[in-house]
């Protein structure tokens, strides 16, 4: 079948034939419809020191997908049945470990992700493990291949109950901060606010439902929150850019006994003022690394399934598998809402 | 000053001259220029066990009012001026008891209400203490009016985090069932079902946004729950009404580990299947009692200011201080929505 | 192997020789070491209504156990070996239905239960499926056997944050009750006051730590937790018994804004006055059935191993399994603490 | 009446004559019996940047206290009489702002704290608003006049629910930090690890029921931590000290999915590792402030009168009004307890 594969340790990806993958007694076989891009799979095409460290080539890439079943192990569930439309989580995780049992999945700490620790979703075929599998029921395949990062999203938005009548501060435009928008729209904010410093990604957001969208180049974003909150600052930050810029404008620009949702990942150290910011304040922080174990998915499916939530305006791209690195040079441009393959029909 | 009064222990009010009330050092005077009348006052005119076993007449009755502060006490906090236009808690709280130190003065247990145990907002002027008092800041008096029942639906269908993505079943659609469709939707219930056995109601309550209105009359409430959510039933139900049928179809619509909220207060002994209804379905049920002091105060000025919520749809009514007999018949009616009075101008 | 058996849909239960279970690709093989025998086994024995309605004969009984691991399928995780002493949550839920998704599993609408829907661990073997499965490290078999029941006293116990520094009452000092009574000690509860109609019930309540233990035949239970609370009334009811009388002495024994969590199963149906007994009294009831899974078998693991909790006062009677029917004896005189099982060596 | 008195704007403190204090309608008057020394007193008699920012000089200082009512005002609640024992919260709060109508007074935006804003309680009188006076209910004064910093210890042990059986570590065994290793032990904490580089403190932990007490200047605090929990990292960090070195070892030590509270003030800002200390860890963080007003004074009121907490042994200094500076002393010698004053008899 056909796949895009890291094969060798070293920056690229290749588009190859790769053996169909089989399928054990509690797997399912999907055949792969459409997939998202996400900078995960950038940062492996770069080969930077996080891909290096952590994967192993030749391996399928790609962690975000939908498709239909095929073929379904002996042990399979009969809520899983061929023909059937369906997305997955990617993070195969142990069930064993404390966070496991605690219903803490989305931080096993065995957790395996499909593209990166094994092989993955861009491919004509995709073997999950069942208890991963979810019907999309009545979702399209496109919207389905972007339920991962959607679900960071609904991850970081609905943590903490602070939405419905609040203020909902976003930091970061990119894909996951539009879909923050939308969401926090849908679920009854009183006022959302987005910060970018790129146009398009401003224009986006706005599309999606943000009542202010500031350029964090021109505008002081903690000043302006200030004065579209009657000087109280946000009831929740979601902080999706990762840049220590961004982070700081966070906690200037939360409420006194706010929450700020970290999604965004700095890379090394961020100097932070605890006492005035944070303790004096009375804030909560809380990081977001995936999707709740099927909290998050189930939320998902009906913010989607009842229409509360379009996330389509944020899908910009589609490409063919064939042109990935069409598709990587469309988010390494930075102006990109969602991309996504197109790989079965 | 003119007002309504219970002037004696026997049915009935008089409309009649009483003194202005006095002002100590932590009260504000207000002139009330509209208020909302309630079911607790037609039991008060109509003198029944509950209203014999607690009024004291001569009283002032009335406790849901907004209007315009014209007086300060000298200890009455800088926030609170002369001409500013305000609406009350009229449940006059003890501050020291556990419930108001554990911040639940909602159920304190020394609790004074205006137009209940003092003099109350029927009249043209009223004296209460400044904790009680907050401004409505651009909300219209028409609606400041009515923020005491309005209060009462947020309390119910805000406690317990069910309502975002999720379904919500309104059982009994007078006033405040309207307005808990409306809250439900604004803060983003994924579907809202009303219920009540009056064609009228159910039309508010449609204006108000449920998805579906079920007639109890003539429609299986928990079939058509059933039918409506592919089985799985409600995740909240608010139960408005405190008839025994509605209290039954509440347990027999909630989902498995759904929640209930009961604010509809049944007269004498409900029987309950607790085994079948309530334990094997791990459901959590809560008494619903005035509003949480002051977080839904809070809540409501946020959903009302931003425009998340239109409550104005619900009032049907609307009668000069003089007309209080037909505002009372129009309770009695049973197809009103919320009836207020218009005093001051 | 040997077991016990209901051999068909009447009442009675034999010990007789059965074949050996075998295991599938994700089933560890268990030898029983010991084996709690609970009411619902001898409602089984009796073939009253309920297990009419369920079982299907013949069945291995039997749902509280600890044992060895003899052998593990292809597809169990390295978490489990040969050798290792385990116990199991005798619920095996579908892990697909909303429930399930939502960490919900203990009310998962297609759990099947050992000993009642399929073969059971009053036997030399038992296989399990892997999920199910937790290592004892280091926790006696003995205790291993009831941390079932011990679990549902946890469940009942935690779930609602009111035990630390607060008052906790106990209706109904069966094996779990018991168990709750030593909970709530040792997790910080400031008074623990327990209710019985039994002497010895009470006596092992004592045991247990409880501060007060009433005896509801002679004594006013409401009036007595009045008097011990100041007037207060209970933070947290725990209801262990199902009985009417105790369930209406819950709700009159409950604080304002306290909380009252139902494990006890009463026949029929049971009146409530909800409006005094609830509403106004702003209290949150909650269903308890089962264990969460598996966040209560952690907190569990954690009480038995740091040595907070000992349960084994709880534990009056042991047999061989061929004496299956002095145990029931045992429970039936409504004067036994557990009873258990010693099946292997 | 004697008092200690930041007379003018320069290092040092001065015990004088000064006038007592005027009553108010809704004030009351106490004879300060005990009160605690603290360090925000000693930044006040060395006028550090802080002190210097916020004082305006003549004020009498002391914040912790414990005394009689001698006189109360017209309008205060009948709950506070002549002749009762007291303490009171110091932070005064407007009531009125945001944060004071939600239910979090502890960070009103308008809080004046005795004793820094206005007089304070290091003299034989005091005048308080009666809403921040409590009684002591059989709780002697010299623990009254801790429950200020106790409070402290309440909110950081008892905000969000991780300590009934599990793993509390608590850096930085001064008082407050003392305090918490009692409260987590109460609270049913399975483990209690405290950590500290002055072997005095660890000595004062260790008595107030810490399982380990690390010394930071010889040990490695997230290895020993993780070798105390095989691996898993600490449920609950406390950050009692505000130094940078224990704030990273509190993000290093705690476990996954685990939270920090933070009450320690760091200077300056603090470099953290955001994306593997906090997000991939799926860690909360919050920010302790005071108390909360008034839920953390009931729960020390039930935790010290039933006798589960005994913060005694904390108290290693008593000085008489006059020796004031002795008092400072001890507490900079950095391996004092709490020191207090005995001001009236």
């Amino acid at each position: 079948m056909r796949a895009i594969r890291k094969p060798r340790p070293e920056p690229g990806l290749e588009v190859c034939e790769v053996p169909e993958p089989t399928v054990g007694p509690t797997d399912v076989l999907i055949r792969v419809k459409h997939a998202g891009v996400c900078g995960t799979d950038l940062h492996i095409a770069e080969w930077d020191a996080w891909a290096q460290s952590r994967l192993h080539p030749p391996v399928v890439v790609g962690h975000e997908f939908a498709g239909e079943i095929v073929a379904v192990g002996d042990e399979v569930p009969a809520e899983l049945k061929v023909g059937q439309l369906v997305t997955a989580e990617g993070h195969i995780v142990c069930g064993h470990c404390r966070q496991c049992r605690m219903g803490d999945g989305h931080i096993c700490r065995n957790t395996r992700i499909i593209g990166v620790d094994r092989d993955g979703a861009f491919a004509e075929y995709l073997a999950m493990p069942s208890g991963n599998v979810m019907g999309l029921n009545g979702i399209p395949t496109t919207t389905g291949a972007i339920m991962d990062p959607l679900g960071n999203a609904f991850h970081t938005v609905l943590t903490g109950d602070a939405v419905s009548g609040g203020t909902v501060l976003v930091l970061g435009c990119g894909p996951i901060g539009c879909f923050a928008v939308g969401i926090a729209r849908a679920a009854g904010a009183a006022k959302v606010i987005a910060s970018d410093i790129n146009p398009k990604r401003l224009e986006l957001a706005r599309r999606m439902g943000a009542h202010a969208a500031l350029n964090a180049t021109t505008e002081d974003v903690p000043a302006r929150v200030a004065e579209l909150t009657q000087g109280e600052g946000a009831d929740l930050v979601c902080e999706m850019s990762g840049h220590p810029d961004a982070i700081r404008q966070a906690f200037a620009s939360v409420r006194l006994g706010g929450r700020i949702n970290l999604l965004g990942l700095p890379q090394g150290e961020v100097p932070l003022k605890l006492s005035n910011d944070l303790i004096f304040k009375g804030v909560t922080v809380y990081g977001v690394i995936g999707r709740r174990m099927f909290e998050t998915w189930h939320q998902m499916q009906r913010f989607l399934s009842s229409g509360l939530l379009d996330p389509t305006p944020v899908v910009t791209h589609t490409f063919p598998l064939e042109a990935i690195h069409d598709a990587l040079d469309a988010i390494r441009s930075g102006a990109a809402g969602k991309v996504i393959l197109e790989i079965g029909s």
